[in-house]
């Protein structure tokens, strides 16, 4: 066991920044990466990528901003206001920019003008993908599979390293009935609790609820964990006695499908779920666990990541 | 040649469409991409990184959000308001979340208290990357090179799929001084009409200026155009009549440094430059020339992609 297991999470990510494995911008959560890092988060990337390939998923990649139509049909910024991210563009002529370049701060400064977009930040890279399947009409009688990954933003500002604003999620997306979902999610949580074994990380499931927004999220959140929707995989980052969830699997019931009006080969209402992992922390569990250089990893550890 | 080059402009998007390569998603200049399409993406970065790979430039990669305060510095939203694009949350309580969840339209909607946030959307991958080399202090003697990419986002809705709200860049980031640059620039103009032959793409260079804003960027645009700051390397994309830049060389003098504070080894105000590449108008030109199965390319072709 590496001497990075023992840091105190302050320090942990001390030595991230001190070594430039990420590269801090002034803003927490917010950060550039290493040629080190990025090469670890490709690895993770790829791995995943081994795991999914008998499954014939059809790949989709997405830029980090989706519509805002298919946000608010999602109902995310009804459940999570707190995590969401609109964008605001200026519209104006050249009176106008000269108008807000001279605003004061109290006018609003320079973005006095911004206005809405038609576009927002993506806050999982599922979500481009429901309006997508829909578009197409009705689902294949054996349903379908996406395997989705983009950076996804949530407004969580932090100085824990294992929670960033900007971070990237590779998922794949189950469309069907109620047993393939949860025979998909079964099937996932098992690949990856396999997955984090062949990296030396210690890792435990547990039931958990999304951080639904204020007094009516509470029972959102116990409806949640009523129904075992929401199972996550936790692994030690950044604080060993709080870990972070590496992976989260999820079914949805009927929310996305209503929504987005995604139908089974029947016309039913379709069931979906996604299985996800976020793979900054999955390099940083790496990074935390096996230490600060993956060149000095064991042989065996490097085989899986880099085979 | 294949018969994709002679396809009308509107038809050539049809078709990628039809084809998957591209997925529309209702807004235009935002489209999720086919794994044949990220494929092509991967291999033209690849392709930069080989022509890259003696320099020694430090790997630098980003998420596509910036921070305002470094935007800011930069003057963007001056220049380029029109482009600009920044990141607005919600602050509110639980009251305040009920109360913009039932505002009118006119009101504003659910977007009525979305407030700016201390970031933005990153308009070229060079621009995270200044205040980080600012931040070290004094330039080493022979200055610095840094290897950037992201995501980037310009607000400019198109139907042309040459043209995207969100794009990839590669870019070479070169700190130093004016001779440094001016040899930098021409080196990369060399390298990349070489890569753009070997890729079977008619490609001229141009000079050209940056799109600034009203009336007063008439004047910054001539400026730039008669210091023959800005270099460009155009190739048919959507319109065999109308080239798309795909390739932009640019010789920044002083601005960024001087809105950064980078200095030479001296303590002087440095010199900047940089070489990037368009990743998706590339792999859109080969889509274009080559036709759209690069499984179908000629081996030469393919061993240039795939080595």
């Amino acid at each position: 066991m590496s001497a990075a297991v023992t840091l105190r999470p302050q320090d942990f990510r001390a030595e991230l920044l001190a070594r430039g494995l990420l590269i801090p911008t002034g803003v927490d959560g917010l950060y550039g990466r290493s040629e080190t890092f990025e090469g670890l988060v490709a690895a993770v990337d790829a791995l995943i990528g081994r795991l999914a390939a008998g499954d014939g998923a059809e790949i989709m990649r997405f830029p980090p901003v989706m519509t805002r139509q298919g946000f608010e049909a999602s109902g995310y910024f009804r459940n999570f206001p707190q995590l969401s991210a609109t964008i605001h563009c200026f519209c104006g002529d050249d009176r106008e920019h000269r108008r807000v370049l001279s605003c004061t701060a109290e006018e609003g400064g320079w973005t006095a003008a911004q206005a809405p977009t038609d576009i927002v930040m993506t806050p999982a890279s599922c979500y481009p993908v429901y309006p997508v399947v829909a578009a197409r009409g009705r689902l294949p009688e054996d349903g379908w599979l996406v395997d989705s990954s983009s950076y996804c933003f949530r407004r969580e500002p932090s100085v824990d390293p294992a929670r960033m604003q900007m971070f990237r999620q590779r998922e794949q997306v189950c469309f069907g009935s109620p047993e393939g979902i949860r025979a998909f999610q079964a099937r996932w949580m098992q690949r990856a609790m396999d997955m984090f074994a062949s990296l030396g990380l210690p890792a435990a499931t547990d039931l958990a609820n999304d951080p639904f927004f204020g007094r009516p999220g509470e029972l959102m959140a116990t409806g949640q964990r009523s129904q075992r929707l929401k199972f996550e995989i936790l692994v030690p980052v950044s604080d060993p006695g709080r870990p972070s969830a590496c992976g989260s699997f999820n079914y949805h019931v009927q929310h996305f499908a209503q929504a987005y009006g995604i139908q089974d080969a029947a016309g039913e209402v379709a069931h979906t779920g996604c299985a996800g992992f976020g793979l900054e922390r999955i390099a940083l569990a790496l990074l935390r666990h096996h230490g600060f250089v993956p060149a000095d990893w064991s042989a065996a550890l490097r085989r899986v990541l880099w085979p």
